[in-house]
C-alpha cells in the first residue's frame, strides 16, 4: 500500500491503530487513538473515519470509537482460531462439567500463549485470563507446555530474555525454567502453583496435530491447594478427544 | 489513507481483500484474493505481502494465504461481540444442557442476523448456523426476533425487498411477513418451523439491553417436530439472567 511520508505503510498504521484497543480499552477517542497510535492528529481523524466508513470501527452516539462487529465478523468467520476453538470445544465442555471452574485453550503466538476460548462456571476462582488475551510462556502452565515441547529456537529465545515475575513464585531463573521445562515434557503436563496469582494453580497438557505437532495447550485454573489429579485425568481424557477430532493417530 | 489511481482507498481494498475469506473459503493464493476482491495482480501481491507482514494474514507452506491469528486477535479482544458472547455464556449453557441441540446468540448487522455464539450437542440435528455467519432476518427465528423488535425503518426496508426463498416453507410474502412480526411482538417470541432448513424448527426471544432495547436473540434450533413450549420456558429464563446480568430492569 502507499507509503506514508515517515514511511511506515498504511497497513502498519492500520495495525498500530488496531493495538491501541485492549481487553480493558475498548472505547477511545479518535485523538487517543491518534496519540496512542503515534500518528499526527490529521492523520488519526482520516484514517479513523475511513475504518468507521467501512464498518472496522464504530463511533457511538458520544463520538467515542469502538473496534467494529464487522472486523469481528471478517476476522473471525474463516480464522484457524475459530476452527481450532470449535474442534475443541466438546471435550472442553465436558472437561468444564467436572472441574467446574476454568477451562482453556492456548496457542502459541509471538512468543506467548494466546488464549482462545476460556469457560468459566459462575463461582469459580480467581482467573486472570481473558479470551484473546496473552499470558508470559514461562509463567502459565498453558505457556509452560508451548514452549516445552515447542522449537528449541523458541525455547533459546525466551531463556535469553529477562523473565518476569508475575508473583514472587513466578520461575525467573533460566536454569529452574530449563529444569521445569524438562519436567513438563517428562511428565507430558504443565502445573504452575501460583505462579500467575497465588491464589491459583494452572494444569496444562499438550494437544498434538494430525502431524504430531504439539498445536495448543488445553488447561484448567484450580483454587491454589486443590488436588491437581483428578483434573489431570480430565484433561487427558480431553486432550485425547480433541487429538482425535484433528486426526492424529498418536 | 492514500487513495489508488482508481479512486478507492486503501481501507476500501482492505476490506475487500478480507472479505473473500469466507466460512468455506478460508485459505486461497494471493492471486486468487486479487481475483475476487477485483484488484490488479501487482496491487493484490502488494497488499496481501504487507497484511502477511503485519500478522493480519498468513501463510502457509504452501504459499497459501489464510486470516491471521494476529488479526482475530486485535479483532476479538475488545469487542462487543466478545463482551456480549461473555455475559450470555452461561445463560447459553444452561439452555443448552437442557435443550441438548443448539443454543445460539444474535444480533442485528447490516439488515442481516450475525451469529456470536452457537453451542451444539455433539450428536444434535442440522443446523446450518455458523459462529460469525449470518442469515436472513425474515427466514431465522433469531432475524424474526431482531426485526419483529427492531426499528420502523428496518422493517420497512426488508419488507420493500425481495424475501428469499431458502425452503419452501420460507416465508416470502411482505403481507405474510407483516403478521408475522405482529404476532412475535405479542408473543413475545418467534418460531421458524422449517424455514431455514425443512427438517429444523428455531425458535428465538429478545435479549434487552439496560436501556430497554432488544439488543440480541437468544435461540434454539430443534428436530422439526420436536415441542417447542420446554424450549421456550428454557429461552425465557435464559433471556432473564442476560438481561439481568447487562442491567435490564423490565
Amino acid at each position: 500500500m502507499a507509503n506514508s511520508p515517515s514511511g511506515d505503510s498504511v497497513t502498519d498504521r492500520l495495525v498500530r491503530v488496531l493495538e491501541t484497543f485492549t481487553p480493558t480499552r475498548t472505547v477511545q477517542t479518535a485523538a487517543e487513538i491518534g496519540r496512542r497510535a503515534g500518528l499526527p492528529g490529521s492523520s488519526a481523524h482520516r484514517i479513523v473515519g475511513e475504518l468507521v466508513d467501512a464498518g472496522l470501527l464504530e463511533r457511538d452516539d458520544d463520538r467515542r470509537i469502538r473496534i467494529g462487529v464487522r472486523l469481528w465478523e471478517l476476522a473471525t468467520r474463516s480464522s484457524q482460531a475459530l476452527r481450532l476453538r470449535q474442534v475443541a470445544m466438546p471435550a472442553m465442555e465436558r472437561v468444564q462439567a467436572r472441574v467446574r471452574e476454568h477451562t482453556q485453550l492456548a496457542i502459541l503466538e509471538q512468543d506467548e500463549a494466546l488464549f482462545l476460548e476460556r469457560l468459566s462456571a459462575p463461582d469459580s476462582g480467581a482467573n486472570i485470563t481473558r479470551i484473546a488475551g496473552r499470558l508470559p510462556l514461562h509463567a502459565s502452565s498453558s505457556g509452560l507446555v508451548l514452549l516445552a515441547f515447542g522449537e528449541r529456537e523458541l525455547q533459546e529465545r525466551v531463556l535469553a530474555e529477562p523473565l518476569i515475575a508475575l508473583t514472587r513464585e513466578t520461575i525467573t531463573d533460566p536454569a529452574v525454567l530449563r529444569r521445569k521445562l524438562a519436567e513438563v515434557r517428562t511428565l507430558g503436563h504443565a502445573v504452575a502453583r501460583g505462579f500467575i496469582e497465588t491464589v491459583s494453580t494452572g494444569v496444562a497438557v499438550p494437544v498434538r496435530d494430525e502431524a504430531g505437532r504439539v498445536t495448543a495447550a488445553l488447561s484448567v485454573v484450580l483454587p491454589r491447594d486443590a488436588p491437581t489429579e483428578p483434573a489431570l485425568r480430565d484433561l487427558h481424557a480431553g486432550k485425547r478427544d480433541i487429538e482425535q477430532a484433528l486426526g492424529f493417530r498418536g
